[in-house]
Order: structure tokens, then C-alpha cells, then sequence
């Protein structure tokens, strides 16, 4: 016999296989070569390592998991949701293990700070090997890797105490099926993002962003305990912004009109390109925040826009740029056209970029990153 | 500031680098080729199946975790120490749950059948990203992969209820010190191995395997919680028998034979030979039990020498001999002498042992597995 809550899974596991044609793993670029996410995500880590100060202080504020009665958690366990390979990750997690260590000592219980574990979680197409000979040696907390998909359950119930997730949910499960419907009002044709299409594209997108979160908020419900805290940083768009004008959106865009040259010169199929769309969604605040109420799970105790971060004083140049698209989407190009054409899609898409001013997809104040912190209702 | 438990653990990470040129890590055979560990592990996987009527059993007479509180755990964990990349693992932990689950029916607790969540641990070097592959994508349990060495310390304290290993722990966490010392009457010069040695080179292996094994019971009883069991299937040698005797350890003696024709021919150096060592020792079940007698923590429930299996109701031929060999060695030897050796080295091997009778090898009664139940003792 199976508990149910197991059968469950059983079946959600059964249907993911399913629509394993649509939903799509798309790790970034592995190992340590030039085009690595390892060596390329700098500015995330800026980002990162600018907010935790603010975590900190959502931790000291905010976590509740049982200060005040006898007996606080044993172990303290900690997700982090689309690690890829490090080291952002690694940095993330030494920010919120400090920051719970202080909000231990600060409650009165220096000598009862649990011991930490960590679970790395990223596609099971990610590279784990690297990720697992990348952890620090040197570290205060027990890892763990867990592969699959975080738009489903992936923990047992009520067995996390914190979630981060930086950069990753902007992923979405999957392409939107309409898009690549021929017959659909939503098809989107020679182009491979939503941003400069029709509105029934843009609308699509939209419903799978929102199907997601609901699916996002809805597992991790389940697997947070009751006062722990997810803290999520965003890559988005500001409120109130149409899609097409963000430029972050305009840099994904920009790959569509590169393939579409590539077709005209014969070296990619039309149909191909048809086929192929990015399964990223930039959310604004309140879409986001929208999603977190419609859930009611969680409470949003903060959203704030971050500050646009410049590596070393300036904005990315046009090659930095693209180093950085190359290392996000050069794997889901290469499984959908082959390795041969990576390098020729990539030279053309700097050559754009240089005619065009880089700062305005790098730096324009329309695309944004947010944080968000959430807190795990009680259950009713 | 850092809580004392985890401020040991970030010291005994330290000592762990210190040592890391002793300290071997000696993943099977990865990938799925024909030397695969996942393609020739089929004996092992006869006896894991073998045992599991015994292992059901044990769970149900001495599993104990709470049956008789109000509160069963809510998500119940299990480790497989040494899984490799499957599927040997999944069919193990498959059979631990179902006794789970069978044991909670049978104490009148069918609706709280818990959720499972199962820790997958080997090595670093082990190849997850296979393991996680391979994983059945319909499942009972949520899977996580813990990178590192059982015998120190890599699960938060009292986080697990049920501990699997099978054909594991007769690999020792380094090889003895003195067997690579010029300078030490335990020297092993000439030979990869103990069981064919002086009795300095025997002894020195036997105080790794009691130092190891005195290790990973150290561990495992701060991480396994009171009540909770831990199953071991061991490769050994049966009591009284001395080392020389047991074929499986003749087998591993053999490599060393084959080496030193390759040095004769020139094609191995002698130095290399004489560092060189197999880091596995066959325990006797009295050595195992003294073992756990010494430690203190747990109860030996059951130690059991299994009986002679059989695939397809034949003994493994020296092809098949030779295979298994190779899938278990052939990473450490590639290490140690490089790529370019190992088929030449193996191809002698299959020589040799076609002209011993290969089955001396293979079935000496001499050479068991044997079944250990331990269950976690309340803490005084």
C-alpha cells in the first residue's frame, strides 16, 4: 500500500514524463572553460553579495521557526533553488547561514545554533559532478544535491527552513505550448521570445508564468515549515513597463534576429526557428507579488528593486554581454541547432551589439533585479 | 560566531585536506560501457535481492522510531553508503521502504505512512550526474546525493532513521601509511596487497579497516537516530579463515602478479608497483561484530554469512571474473598507472586466471558476503 501524498508523487512524476517532449531542462554552460556560467555570472555575485545585508536583516526580523519555545530546530535545513555549478551559490548560503547564526545568538541561543544542511538543487541535467567538486572544503554545513525541477516537489513535506533562489526563477517550465502551434493565434513565428510579438504571445507567456508560480509556490508551501523565509532575487522588468521595452528583453531578442540572418544565409532552417522560443519570463514587482497573494501561502514581507549593479565601477561592454548570454542560453541553443552553429550565432550577436548601444540592454533602468521575501503562513 | 559542533566539522574538513594525499577517493567505472560498474554488478545485485525477505524481517521486528508515540516521523530518511550510479542502489532503497511501509501497516499506522527522502552518498569523484540519470523517474521517495566519505561525518545529528550499505565498507578510507614507507618493516614491496604479505603489511591493514570502521560507527551514531537501523552487506572472509586462503582475496592478489610481469617486460616501473596499493581489506563477521562491540553505540540485531549466489545458476566464468574486477579496479589503475595500461593489464589478468581454475576464485567458500543489522542504541 502507498500513502497517498506518495501516490501523489507518483503520479505527478508519471505526468511530467508525459509532457517531457515540452518541458525542457536548460542548464547553463558547464565546466570551466571561457564560456562557463562558473566564469561569467560575476555580476550576479555582485548582486548577491550586495543584498546580504538585507537578508540579514529579514532573518533577524522575520524567521520564526520556534525561538521562543524549548526546543528550536535540530538541524537547520536550507535550499537553494537553481544553484547551477557555483560559486554564487556557495556565497548565497555562507550569507544566510551568518545571518541565521546572528539571529540565534540575538534570541539568547548562541549555544543552541543547529547544525546546517544544504541542498543544492538545479535540473537534473546540471552538472552535479563539477557542482559537488566545487563546494568548499572548508564549510559549515552538511550538502546535499537534489536534481529536478522546482516547480515541483522535490523536499518532504515541512522539511525546509529557508529557501533562496537567485537568478533562476525567471525560467519558466516550459515553453508555452501555443507558441510553437502553427495553428494557434499565439504562434510566433520568426522569432524565439515574446517581447517584440504579437499580445497573444506575450500572452502565453504570461499564462505559463503565472501556471508556474502557482506550481513554484504551491510545492514549496508544502516543504516549508510554518515562519521560515524563501528569499528570491529576480531578474525582471519595472512595473508598469511594456515587455518590448526592457532591455533585457531586447538582448533575448536580438538572438532571434540573429538566426533569422542565419536563415537567410542558409546555415539554419526557418522551421527550426519557428520551433525554438526562450522559456524565460521577466515578471515585474507586482506580477510577482500578484502571484504570491493569489497562492496565499505566503506572506510578501518585502519586495524592493536592487540598485543596478556595475562590475568594477562600469557597465558591461558589448562583449561582457555577450560572454554572459552565451553562458545562459549557449547550452538550450546548442541542444536545439547543434554545437556548429554556436560560435557564428555568437559573433553575429556581438557585431549587433556593437552597433547598437550595449549599455541600453546592460544597463537600462527597465530591466531590474527585485528581492523578495516571503514568509511561510501558518497553516489554517 | 560558530556553534562547537560545526566548528569540529570545519577542523576535521582541515585535517581531511591535509591528509588528501593518502586519502583516496576510488569511484567504479563510470559511464555505461561495457566495463561500466552499472553493467557488471549483477552478482551484487542477486544478493541485495537475496537479502530482502531478511531485510523486511528486521524492520518489522526491530525497527524502532516512535511507533508507539503519537507522532511517527513525518518524512523518514535513508542513506545508501557507497551507492555507485545504480541501479543496485534503487533496487535496495525500493526494498527498504516497502519494509517501512509494511512496518507502519502492521502497527495499525497505515494513514501516517511518511513520506521518504533518500540520501545518496559516494565519493565526490563519483559520477552523480549518471546516478542522478538514472534515478527511476517514478518513485517513492524524494532522492538527494550527498558527495563525501562515510567515515566522517556528512549528516546532520539524529537525521536519519535507516542506513543502507552494500558491498562498501571493505574499502578503507586510505591505504596504511606504513605499507607505502621505505623505511617501515610493514613495506610492501613487490605487491598491490595485503592477504599474500608479511604479517606487518596484514596488520597494518587490519588497524586501517579498525580505525575506519571505528570512524564510520562514530558517525553514523551521532547521525542516525535512536532506534533507527543500519544494514550492511560486506564482502569478507569467513571466520578463522586467514587472508591468504580466501579466493576474493587472491583475486586482488593477482593484479599485483600481473603488474610485476608488466614490470619484467618493462612496461610498468617497479617504483610505481611498490606505492602502489589496493585500499580494500575482507573482515572477518568477528572482526566486523568486535568492531561494533569496541564502539558501543549499536546492537549487532542479526550478522548472517549469506549464501553462495549464483547468477543464472552458474558461477562467473573467468570472462565474467575478470569484468567485475575491472569495473571495481580499473579507475584505481588508470589513476595510478595510467589509461594506456589497463587493457593490456586486464588481458593478462583473464590469462591468469584461466589457467588457475577461475572458480577457486569466484566461489571459495572461504570468501562470503554477510549480512549486519545494527540498530542505533538510546543515547545514556
Amino acid at each position: 500500500m502507498v500513502s497517498p501524498s506518495v501516490r501523489k508523487l507518483s503520479e505527478r512524476k508519471m505526468e511530467e514524463e508525459e509532457r517531457g517532449k515540452l518541458s525542457l531542462a536548460y542548464p547553463m554552460n558547464s565546466g570551466d572553460g571561457p564560456y562557463s556560467y562558473a566564469n561569467t555570472s560575476v555580476s550576479q555575485r555582485v548582486v548577491i553579495d550586495f543584498t546580504k545585508e538585507l537578508v540579514q536583516k529579514e532573518v533577524a526580523e522575520k524567521l520564526d521557526i520556534g525561538f521562543s519555545s524549548t526546543s528550536p530546530p535540530k538541524a537547520f535545513s536550507i535550499a537553494d533553488l537553481g544553484c547551477s555549478v557555483g560559486p554564487n551559490t556557495f556565497s548565497a548560503v555562507e550569507n544566510i547561514i551568518e545571518a541565521v547564526e546572528l539571529k540565534f545568538e540575538s534570541e539568547g541561543l548562541a549555544s543552541k545554533i543547529p547544525e546546517f544542511q544544504v541542498f543544492f538543487n538545479d535540473h537534473t541535467s546540471n552538472d552535479f559532478n563539477m557542482l559537488f567538486k566545487n563546494i568548499p572544503p572548508i564549510r559549515r554545513y552538511y550538502a546535499a544535491g537534489v536534481p529536478g525541477s522546482f516547480y515541483s516537489r522535490i523536499f518532504p513535506e515541512a522539511s525546509l527552513h529557508f529557501v533562496h533562489s537567485s537568478f533562476s526563477i525567471h525560467w519558466l517550465s516550459q515553453v508555452p505550448k501555443e507558441v510553437i502551434d502553427k495553428s494557434s493565434p499565439a504562434w510566433n513565428k520568426g522569432r524565439v521570445y515574446y517581447s517584440n510579438s504579437p499580445d497573444e504571445v506575450i500572452k502565453a507567456y504570461k499564462a505559463q508564468y503565472e501556471k508556474d508560480m502557482e506550481e513554484l509556490l504551491q510545492a514549496r508551501a508544502q516543504e516549508v515549515v510554518c515562519g521560515g523565509l524563501m528569499v528570491f532575487i529576480i531578474l525582471g522588468i519595472a512595473n508598469g513597463v511594456n515587455p518590448f521595452e526592457a532591455g533585457g528583453n531586447r538582448g533575448f531578442d536580438l538572438i532571434g534576429s540573429c538566426l533569422m540572418d542565419m536563415v537567410k544565409k542558409g546555415i539554419v532552417s526557418e522551421e527550426k526557428v519557428d520551433s525554438f522560443n526562450i522559456p524565460t519570463y521577466l515578471m515585474t514587482p507586482q506580477e510577482f507579488e500578484a502571484a504570491v497573494k493569489r497562492n496565499g501561502s505566503f506572506s510578501a514581507e518585502r519586495i524592493e528593486v536592487l540598485p543596478h549593479v556595475k562590475v568594477n565601477g562600469a557597465s558591461l561592454n558589448a562583449h561582457q554581454l555577450t560572454y554572459c548570454v552565451r553562458s545562459t542560453l549557449g547550452q538550450l541553443i546548442k541542444q536545439e541547432f547543434g554545437e556548429e552553429i554556436v560560435d557564428e550565432l555568437f559573433d553575429l550577436y556581438l557585431k549587433k551589439l556593437e552597433e547598437i548601444d550595449p549599455s541600453s540592454i546592460a544597463e537600462a533602468e527597465k530591466t531590474i533585479s527585485f528581492l523578495a521575501v516571503l514568509k511561510r503562513k501558518p497553516s489554517q
